[in-house]
Order: structure tokens, then C-alpha cells, then sequence
């Protein structure tokens, strides 16, 4: 169901009332979420799912994130979360995201990652065959001649 | 902050935008998280916290519950979120619960109590001593004058 | 992606890191998320959506949950997320619910709906038409030769 | 409960299971939850609650967050959630946050906020009043003598 598009991962999801809240639109909280369901897809088509990094007692975890919201999302809209991988460094990644609803960018955040010890959490270089077969798929924001 | 009163655990808490939906309501599945609030702190302050129970390689788990939703609580609300214990099984306990605003009801539920070993999630007694110490806290349905 | 199976909606869903809890498996309470999401594609898919509703001025309300968890689900499960009509009343539906892993059942529920009018939260009767075209999606648990 | 603290709303808050993950400490996303709680204890300290705005026919909407995870926080973890004001400008507020456990700082983010009319959503303006009594409540990063 989830599609990359030019090196982006689209991962259709609809709005259900759990999402929203008394202001009648999506929580904003809740497009972090719709993010990281985008990055797990990104990560599970690329082969590069918890099974392949679980063996090496590896996990990422969320370091930073900036968010920018640009127009709500309402009850029952039809969305696009989108992850695409902008940069990869010794520890860590970097995905540039969206939200969409149709032609909308309705958020948009850059969302780093850091690889840690899954005992400890501290941080772990990733290993070279992961790190070359992860740049395989960056692109960097230009190639898609637009900004996130 | 959460107290006692004649067996039942009483914590106070606040209705946040997170806990509403686009209803302009409390999200109903959100109620269940009130009350599991309440048994943590009924554990807590009966000295039975994860501390003293994790120590035995046990957890405690949700088999079933129960819920009965009468009024909707609104942002900005104030609530309690109640706990009583009815009932202390071979593995098992069973809580009655209520959240309240004021005199009124806004849901009650009963909720089922596995004891399993934290490896394996299987069934396991709970320890003689934990059981006693429990059972000094039961307060069943009649002892209140009232129904949950 | 929603489909019916002999008047049982089936919704498959991925379980994400948002869905899960410290004990390293779905937090209980968010199956009842899930559950909500196959009753809303159960409604959508038999063409009761919100437009068809909402244009009378009318909302549903869950008024009652019973729900039994059998199995945890874990990180990254595929999971159905089943809705069944059981009964409609003058002024309610009752849904039985299933959430499975493959032949697994994990979890199961029976959930009340009132319809109130929107402004108010007051019951209001079901209208004829729609109470009508409802009662052609009724499977009782018989017809399905097992217990939800 | 909730206090002031040299400008820095200070909100004490308990760790519970729903604020979790898989990963066994606090789900990243969650602490735009506590950040949110409290800003709105601030605002209520403050006698900016919704009931001093929403009289105008106006809500405030996030429109930017930047989070930093430093340190995780796990279960049954007694935490700080803390709002101070950095700006406020014609139609929008910033706000610089942090989630603390004792002296250490968890996450920090800078949250900007929009004053929009609760009609459609569209910016407005500070009314005038509410703008020179929310100037009062400013701290800038500098009077407390350390970086958010």
C-alpha cells in the first residue's frame, strides 16, 4: 500500500475520529505519529526493518524534530504521510516528512535520528553495510526540486 | 494527592485538549486511561507499586472490562478518576471504577486483573503475602450503599 | 482495503510503535481505537457514513463496551480489525467485534451506540430509512456459527 | 499545583503507562502532550484561559514546534512540565518549554502559536488588552540566565 514516489515514501492513511481533537481537526500532536508510521514504512520497504537492525542490538530513536503546520486536517480526510531520507551520518539520519491531503502540504517537519545501543540507549555508529546501503536512498531536498 | 476515601482511590485530574475528540467531548476510549491512572495509584499507595510486585518476575495484566458511559466530561474539566478493589481471585483482581465530576457519574467500568509472569505472559498465583495484604483493601459493592 | 466477509467488516491495520507500551506489546486499551476504525469503515462501507447521518442532525455515541483480551498483539503485527452488526434497536446498534492475527482472535468486544442529536447529546430515534437499511447488514452471532 | 517558578510555569506530572512504548521509556510524541498541559496552565494561571479568549471568537493554534530529546523518561518517573513566554507578537506567541526530572532537562522545544478566529481558523490579531497583559508574563531566554 505504501509507495515510494522519487525516492519519497507515501503511505495513504485516513483520519479517524481517534485522531482528532475539540477543535474539530487533527490533534497536531498526532502528525508525529502519522511521520513515524511513514518512516517504519520507509524503513520496512528499504529492508532496513527491525529484524535487519535488531540483530546487531541496534535501535534509533527520535532526537530532534521541527514541525511546521500549514492547514488542518479534519474528520475522515484522506492523507499521504511521506518520509524521504534528506542525510545519513555516522549515527544518525535525517528525514525530511510531510503530510498531504491531495495537492496540501498540510505539515511538514525534518525529523532526526540517532542509532543507539537498544541496552543503554547510547549511541552507536551504524554499521558500514547498513550505512552504504542507506545512502543508496537519500535524496537531498534539491533533486526533488522543491522545499519540505 | 490522590486519597483514600472509605477504600476507594480518588485521583484528580484535568480534561486536556489530547483527551478530547472532534465530538468537542471526552474521546470515550480516553476514560479507560483515567482509570488505569487510578489503579496505578491504588497500587502505589497501598504499597503494591511495580516495585514490590516486579520483584517476583510478575506483572500485572487487563483480561476484561466493563464500561458504562453516562455523561460526557468536557475540556477543562475536572475529574476524579476512582478505584476500588471488589474482589481478590487465586491470580486475578477485579476493580470497580468510576470517573466523576463533581456528584456525577460520567462512566464506570469493572476491570479484570491478570497476575502473569513479566517472561512469557502465562497465569501465575499471586504470592500468599501479596494476596493477604490485598485482600485488607477489598471493599465489595454493599460496603459502599451504592452500585459502581 | 476494507472488506466485508459474511457481513463482517475486516480492516487490516499494521501495529506501530504509537500503538504499543512499555510492556512490549499494544496497549490494551488502543485495541478499542482499532475496533473504532472497522466500525467506521463497517458504517462508511454500507454507505451510513457521517454525511449520511450528520444531515439529520444526528451523531452516534458508544454508551457501553464489554471487551475481553485473549492474546497481545506486538510490534509490527498485521492485524484485522473486524465490526459486525448484531442488533438494531429504536434508538441504538450493538456491534460485536473481533481484533485477529491471522486465525488468532486477541481481542474481542461488544459495543453499545446511541444516537443522540448532535446539539445536545439527547437520544433521538433512529430514522426509519436508515433503521430500515441498517437491519439488512444484521448478521446475529448464529448465522456466523461461532461466538465473538 | 501547577506554579511559577522566576516566569517558568512548573506543572508536576506522573509517568503512566499510556505515556510509553515498546522501547520500555516515555513515547517521544507524548511530550508535546506534557509541554501542551502545561501551556495551559500557564494561560489559566495567568487569566488567559479559554474562557478570557474564546469570548473574542478566537483560539490559539500551534503552528511550529521544535523539540530536542536529550534524556528518556520511564515509567512511574515524577517529571516537570514547564512553559515560560520568550515572545509575544501581534497574532502569535512563542513559548519556550522543557520537560525536567529533578535538575535534568528530558526534552526542551520552542512552540510558536497563532491567535486564530475559532470560525475558520484565519489569523487575527492580539486583542489589545490581552496583548499588553501577556507582555507582562515575558521572560526572555537571557533573565534566566541559561539556554532553553
Amino acid at each position: 500500500m505504501a509507495e515510494f514516489d522519487a525516492g519519497e515514501l507515501r503511505l495513504p492513511l485516513r483520519v479517524y475520529i481517534e485522531d482528532t481533537d475539540a477543535g474539530g481537526i487533527v490533534y497536531y500532536v498526532n502528525y508525529l505519529k502519522f511521520m513515524e508510521r511513514a518512516r517504519t514504512e520507509f524503513m520496512r520497504a528499504g529492508g532496513f526493518g527491525r529484524g535487519a537492525v535488531g540483530d546487531d542490538g541496534l535501535m534509533f530513536v527520535v532526537t530532534a524534530a521541527q514541525v511546521r503546520y500549514h492547514a488542518p486536517a479534519r474528520l475522515d480526510d484522506e492523507l499521504l504521510a511521506c518520509a524521504r531520507l534528506a542525510e545519513v551520518g555516522g549515527a544518525s539520519l535525517t528525514f525530511e516528512q510531510r503530510v498531504l491531503r491531495g495537492d496540501d502540504v498540510l505539515a511538514s517537519a525534518r525529523v532526526e535520528i540517532a542509532c543507539v545501543a537498544a541496552v543503554g540507549l547510547r549511541p552507536r555508529r551504524l554499521p558500514a553495510a547498513l550505512r552504504d546501503a542507506l545512502q543508496l536512498h537519500v535524496r537531498p531536498p534539491d533533486s526533488l526540486g522543491r522545499s519540505a
